[in-house]
């Protein structure tokens, strides 16, 4: 299976995100991936900043730019009509446009005719178009590290990202592969696994991460929680389709309740522990946890420090925050590995 | 959410099927719906029979039938070429078409023209068109019944709809829910849950059994198994979306390896049971496994009978094989419930 790949460099396109969490995507792609960035486009009314230069498609154009990326969320998912005209000047201007809102961009008549005119290409994300097969389980060569989490937007690919970040600091072969939209634009590809049909989660995740040198590792974004009720299927297929060697449990000090879920109260780090490695072993028998990302945001600089040893000595396992403090213990348990 | 009804009475095509696992779709659908099948038609070579007259479209229309039920796998899943003729004049003579094939038949241009002109329904079932939503894990009244299994092909279809059918002869308030495309046939509506985005799939179970009654019980078609390492993910989606107040476990008695995972040894009945319940108190915590349907189809009379009598024993569990015994004792454990 081929998967898609999304030309650099980007130029960022917030539109009128009125905050940071709005443009969500494209402060992690400018944070994760710098060197990628030509710039920012924002309309008027835009309150977030990527810190990129502001440019326009006309400049992006003339610095190469490959691809615009709507990095940022809208209501409904669905692109602002206004917006479409600064779709069809990119396209126009020899841009690829790339989107990871729910609806299509390529649905779009004015979109789509712009793009078959010029040849560009339309990227949706969150809506594989590679052709996709069941899962095998069948062992594949190379290491892999998923992270997991105890419920949904704990730190997952950020997690993920710094280990992988960390390990390729050190020399060590090492892939990210991206699972969700914002990963996906960070690594330049990879597939969408909650928006694949249910028959293909584990399928897609084994396309994703293929045969690999014996010392390499692909580092793979995790998506939701296995005791999630709406999205737990997805966690499995990908923990399954991952057949990963080593897992890291993600989790956020001092959140109640799970995300979106009408008070619902959180799974605990044991429990979620101990499911995703009996989950995991149907797979990979020798799965092992190797480490607890911590992310303390709700947590001043010494209750956060104080949380992280606490449960580093209560599962006898590294702990980090790798906002905080970065990965490297873990990261040192996985060279040893 | 409007689930999609097919209308009745049935005409089942046959095809050309060279043998009855070919036909097993039509077969379910004689098996368990008789009344609702007017006929079945074949073509030249069929060596399958579902027991029902013989009968063209012309004399199928003059009966009142109303959908075309395409009840046959096909190579690639694709129909053949030589049959949109036949579809076509289902339409014409004003029946609606269903099909349980992969690739649409709503995608093939004379017939989707046909059923535009003539205003009727094409139903790929495998296919879902209804829109979606996330789970809620949120509690819904009434009771559910979830059959699992330790793999694919095991009975989880046929065990419910036995469970169901002697529920219904005792008087109790039951519905069978169909997840997959010969449930859906035999329901006459239903979700192909492993069909759906994957973001969905616990969300379409919650749709396809809404609240009920305080003592209506709901028995829902399993798929898959939590242990197989392509499927788990639907497997485990469909359990959280069903929150099953009693989950029935099925297996093949004497089945050495997973069905086509190319010598994957089996996994056993108490993990899976474990697996299963573990799981399933995400959604509900008081949960309970309340049978096991052993199919003992590679077994003779004595064989059978034996290894029925064991298996209730080691597990301390009503154990039948629905085709050889009936399910009378998983019936009288959830009729006391």
């Amino acid at each position: 299976m081929k998967l898609p790949t999304i030309r650099k460099p980007y130029l960022l396109f917030l539109g009128d995100s009125p905050d940071l969490l709005t443009a969500k995507t494209a402060i992690g792609v400018a944070h994760w991936r710098p060197e990628w960035c030509a710039g920012q486009m924002r309309l008027a009314g835009c309150a977030a900043d990527a810190g990129l230069p502001d440019m326009t498609i006309a400049e992006a154009a003339g610095k190469g730019v490959g691809t615009l990326i709507v990095g940022v969320a809208t209501t409904g998912g669905v692109l602002p009509d206004g917006w479409n005209g600064y779709m069809v000047e990119a396209i126009e201007a020899g841009l690829d446009i790339a989107s990871g809102l729910h609806s299509r961009l390529a649905d779009i008549p004015a979109i789509a005719e712009a793009a078959a005119r010029h040849g560009r290409q339309v990227f949706d994300v969150r809506h594989p178009t590679q052709a996709l097969e069941c899962g095998t389980g069948k062992k594949r060569s190379g290491k892999r590290l998923l992270t997991v989490g105890t419920d949904c937007c704990v730190g997952k690919m950020f997690s993920a990202l710094a280990i992988a970040r960390e390990m390729e600091e050190r020399g060590m072969g090492v892939d990210f592969r991206a699972t969700g939209q914002t990963g996906i634009f960070i690594a330049g590809g990879g597939i969408s696994v909650d928006a694949v049909v249910a028959d293909f989660i584990s399928g897609a995740t084994e396309a994703l991460s293929p045969d690999g040198d014996a010392d390499h590792w692909d580092i793979i974004e995790g998506q939701g929680s296995l005791l999630h009720p709406a999205y737990a299927g997805v966690s499995l297929g990908l923990l399954h389709g991952s057949q990963p060697d080593a897992l890291v449990l993600c989790h956020e000090a001092g959140r109640l309740a799970m995300d979106d879920m009408d008070g619902r109260p959180m799974p605990g780090i044991e429990e979620t522990i101990d499911a995703n490695l009996r989950a995991a072993r149907v797979t990979n028998p020798d799965v092992r946890m190797v480490g607890i990302c911590l992310n303390t945001r709700q947590l001043d600089e010494s209750a956060a420090h104080a949380a992280i040893a606490e449960t580093a000595e209560q599962f006898g396992l590294p702990c980090v925050d790798p906002v905080r403090t970065g990965v490297n213990p873990i990261v040192d348990l996985i060279e040893g590995l």
